[in-house]
């Protein structure tokens, strides 16, 4: 087998243990699922091999250093079910959520149909991405972005119908994720087609990302809803295997949705959504357990699967264990998400009509201090982008500054017409998206925004700014309030980065930046990014041994170079670098490399950035992958020189 | 007043008369709707309003030469009963489709609100467009493209609570448009918020862009779906005047759909859609009437409007008559979507793969032979292209080879993300953008499609191609199904174009496209938009008088340009020009730019394009606005020479 890895750890694995590990990490090897899967089939065998699962889940996730247990664990009992007693050769089956993929892979994984020692490579790569991807075994869709799971598992249907093939298509569903609206669009040509052979399970475990559903946009009589769009409506206890089998049985002329009431967290006293009150915040959506946590709930998990094993006559659990170390504390780290909440909360004081806006997403945008301070003037819109874009733009027009949040890759893509909309009408909005970026590289490419700049850019009057730091953060926000008339999008990096003092302390002019060095040096390459800024110091001290000198100027503007004051500063380099946290193709580069043209400047330019599918893995194999380390970065300079 | 043209008529407008005019097209004159006014408040007074909103929708339409009549017509008596009956000051009302505009501007017009020379000038620059927009006095939202406009009411509601301001908001919606998923999403807030200012009317008309909605894609019971959705639901006639009043009525706790049965064509027999049978081809959705058909339906018009009016004690109608002549018909005019059509079904018969996905638009983007030769393989999936995109990802992964179909301004944006997603799972799908680039710019900025490439330039692996004549159209075709292995984004524009002859005729290669000039001559302007090349071919006549030789290039490519032949057909060329039927931001001139930029080639190039938001009129006054026509871009060749 191979290392386990917690981020940057390399760390032997170690020996079996029956009992809880006291320290570093535990997980159910091959030869217990083996021992599991040799008992005839029954509802106890199928408990306990979920059970198991759990432990691995906590495992991969303790591992990986992020992950969402609460949902794998709420969906676990339904996909150990469907995988040991209920689909058949032919039959598919899917999550739309996909965050819930850890559960999955650890089903997978005890099946053998992907192999075992991909449990050690949770969001590393060359193993298993944070969300689902169909270049891994068994996974038959790539989910992770909302909404999409009916429409695609229609697909499979009528591909089957087409091509005279039997199978049924079983897609898991959020509850939260109810809340987007191509969802409902895809229920209708489901029933009027009669597709008998597709079944929705709603895990309906009554939280989302932030909180429970009823607080955050309430779904209401959901089964009133699916019956109102000509779905056949079961509902079970998502736990009890039994309730499942019999929901799934039964003539069949439509599609059928069983909604599945499940606990978030299932499996695990304090993890589960029932121990916390409501108003509370859910701590185990997504993320790492700490080290406690993860000892405890190991600990229950393990007498519950020692208790089930003892019902199925099972021998004891074994687990095989894994010492690790945590890394040493980054030191003088930057964090862009909480300086933002904290610069928005000072700028809504002092602006009465700035609103906020959020998409189920108000812990990870920085939108908790805003609430606190100005919960009149926030509006929690649950997973509904369009909508939430639409009613901004309405604000706007209604004497308001909306400020806009959700994850760029969404924000980006799924309201892009609504965005357009509102600027045809001139409508002033603020577009705030974080989790922009190829970093983080775990949750995969549904949730790296490498796209985001070009989808944004045929939007005449829209102004695109990322800070590189926590101070040209603070500067960016008083310029897009201050000072521009414009709509804004603010291009957010969510995770920390190191650097150690921060340069960028100048207010933002539209199409300017500033220079980290002394001068333009040799060689200027311009960066944006807050994780590749630190990656082109790197570089620069990298370049010394080879007597170039590299100047490095940040241009936090995406959609404007002032050229003049770019040839004032740069002109005299040999050459030009760009540094695009995204495809070049709509990039940064190409605005800086057509400006330049435009004015008849040849000066040589190189445009690094994405040029494939971003991979997924820690952020340095993510870099690395995609040639934009500080290495890679050295070497395409002295290429050029 | 101004002049009354129908596309590029110059005619001066007639006489009063009172009878329906033989020739030419009449409307309902200022003084007409003032003596309506003068007149006690009463359903009749409404009704007699309306009707004569109707003639004037039809004068309106007749003389843009396109505009929709059929739900102008279903909505006006609502439209109307609003403004004279019901809404006071502080309320606002629009409507969600906007492609009812017409009846809205009659009423507006009729009101005083626009000025009453603004009838003449639909869908003409500085007149009014094809679609909403609030720069139009009494337009509260910019709308056209669907599903937007409770998420917009929401808006404003809050902004009035925000501001402690009263009002109601009142939104109309069509039924078709209820298929799209954004509505969904955006009913659920307004139940939890209890947003009971808000009204939205079902302009429940049976009938969508190609047919009865219950062969398109059946919404079923639609009470059921909105009370499970927490709204209160009352349903009545659209044309009852007295029944609209009633369901207004009533003490409000939550928000309020009126769900209001109406006609589509309502008012003139042949236009109702009940004089139709289901699988009849509805032929008033948009469009102008034939002469006959005009003179018929003002005939019938100004009956009943005659009838109304002794009705309420007013005098006979008059009405004020526009002589107008046809324009000769353009001669050798090239029409891409019908060779589209015929193409594709060569294609399909020779590949059992091939299926072909529709939302809603079948006639207008050429899939009537397919859906009569390949019924089987033809899926019509409504109004939902989010929808229909997923789906066609997972009949690709279905070993089919679907091919995607919808206006480009719609394609490009509503399901971006789910376009991206299919190409992470590596699902091989054509997308098909019609009504693509500047032209027509009747319908305005909503159905322009001029940021498709932009929008969808981030997507590694994508290829783009924009045929430039019928024979490119079918070489294109022959490369995305039998040369190409990769998904493709087939940008098709929909407006007849003049060129004699097809010069175009060669095999694609990619990145490569065909010079129509002996050479590259002076200066070298690439192009790839069928209503731009002609404009090219005159700028090229322009500039012998300037001895300039103008070479024309046509790159049908927009993703990817292959350098070597370009430099080797352009290289010796003074300078290149490139001529963008899109933003410049992110269109092809900027992959031209950057590709000769990395290959250090230095020539002079400028960006020809849009700038800014497009104007609507016709074509000749889009082109002129923009500076793309042949004059324009003689004049940019001449200043760069």
């Amino acid at each position: 087998m191979g290392k386990v890895c917690r981020w940057i750890w390399e760390q032997p694995v170690g020996d079996l243990q029956t009992e809880a590990v006291q320290e570093g990490l535990a997980f159910v090897p091959p030869s217990t699922f083996e021992s599991v899967l040799a008992l005839p089939p029954s509802a106890g065998r199928t408990r306990l091999f979920a059970e198991l699962c759990r432990i691995n889940v906590l495992y991969m996730v303790a591992a990986a250093g992020s992950g969402h247990i609460g949902s794998s664990f709420s969906s676990l009992d339904i996909v150990a079910w469907l995988h040991l007693d209920e689909l058949s050769d032919g039959d598919r089956y899917f999550s739309s959520k996909g965050h819930d993929v850890p559960g999955l892979y650890s089903v997978l994984i005890a099946l053998g149909t992907v192999p075992f020692d991909q449990l050690h490579r949770l969001r590393r790569r060359g193993g298993l991405p944070g969300h689902p991807d169909v270049s891994t075994p068994g996974i038959a869709a790539n989910t992770g972005s909302l909404g999409m799971g009916i429409s695609k598992g229609k697909g499979m249907v009528l591909a089957n119908r087409l091509a005279g093939r039997a199978g049924r298509v079983v897609v898991l569903t959020g509850d939260g994720e109810l809340q987007e609206g191509q969802l409902w669009e895809s229920l209708v040509s489901a029933a009027n087609l009669g597709l008998h052979e597709l079944t929705m399970i709603v895990d309906h475990n009554k939280l989302q990302s932030d909180t429970f559903l009823v607080d955050v946009n309430d779904l209401g009589d959901l089964e009133a809803k699916f019956s109102a769009y000509g779905w056949e409506v079961r509902r079970c206890d998502g736990h009890d295997l039994d309730e499942l089998s019999v929901a799934m049985r039964g003539p069949r002329g439509k599609p059928r949705v069983i909604i599945a009431d499940t606990v978030k967290g299932q499996g695990v006293s304090f993890m589960e959504h029932t121990s916390i009150e409501r108003g509370e915040l859910y701590r185990f959506h997504s993320g790492a357990p700490a080290t406690d946590d993860y000892v405890k709930a190991l600990t229950e998990l393990l007498a519950s699967s020692n208790r089930l094993a003892t019902g199925v006559g099972a021998p004891k659990v074994a687990l095989e264990a894994v010492p690790v170390s945590a890394p040493p504390p980054p030191t003088k780290m930057q964090r862009l998400i909480p300086t933002y909440g904290e610069s928005l909360v000072a700028h809504a004081d002092a602006n009465d009509s700035i609103v906020a806006l959020d998409a189920d997403l108000v812990l990870d945008v920085g939108l908790i201090p805003f609430r606190e301070k100005h919960p009149s003037r926030f509006i929690e819109c649950g997973i509904a982008e369009q909508d939430m874009v639409s009613m901004a733009g309405a604000l706007a027009g209604g004497g308001y500054l909306p400020v806009v949040h959700s994850f760029a890759s969404f924000l980006s893509a799924r309201p892009n017409e609504q965005i357009y909309n509102n600027m045809t009408e001139g409508r002033r909005v603020i577009y705030v998206g974080s989790l922009a970026g190829v970093l983080p590289g775990g949750p995969g490419h549904s949730h790296q925004a490498v796209r985001d700049i070009a989808a944004l850019r045929g939007i005449p009057g829209l102004e695109m700014i990322s800070p590189a730091s926590e101070l040209q953060l603070v500067a960016a926000l008083e310029y897009v309030f201050d000072t521009s008339a414009s709509s804004c999008y603010l291009r957010l990096c969510s995770v920390p980065f190191g650097l150690p003092t921060d340069p960028l302390s100048k207010r933002l002019e539209r199409g300017r930046g500033q220079l980290v060095t002394d001068d333009a040096g040799d060689v200027v390459l311009t960066v944006y990014s807050p994780v590749l800024l630190p990656e082109a110091i790197r570089a620069r001290t990298l370049l010394e041994d080879h007597q170039i000198r590299l100047g490095i100027l940040v241009l936090p503007f995406l959609d404007y170079l002032d050229a003049d004051w770019f040839i004032d500063i740069a002109g005299k380099a040999n050459a030009v670098i760009t540094l695009d946290d995204h495809y070049v193709d709509g990039g940064q580069g190409q605005l800086i490399a057509t400006t330049l043209m435009d004015r008849g400047i040849s000066l040589r330019t190189i445009r690094l950035g994405l040029q494939s599918i971003p991979t997924f893995g820690s952020p340095s194999e993510v870099l690395e992958a995609h040639g934009l380390d500080a290495k890679a970065i050295a070497e395409s300079v002295v290429t050029l020189s």
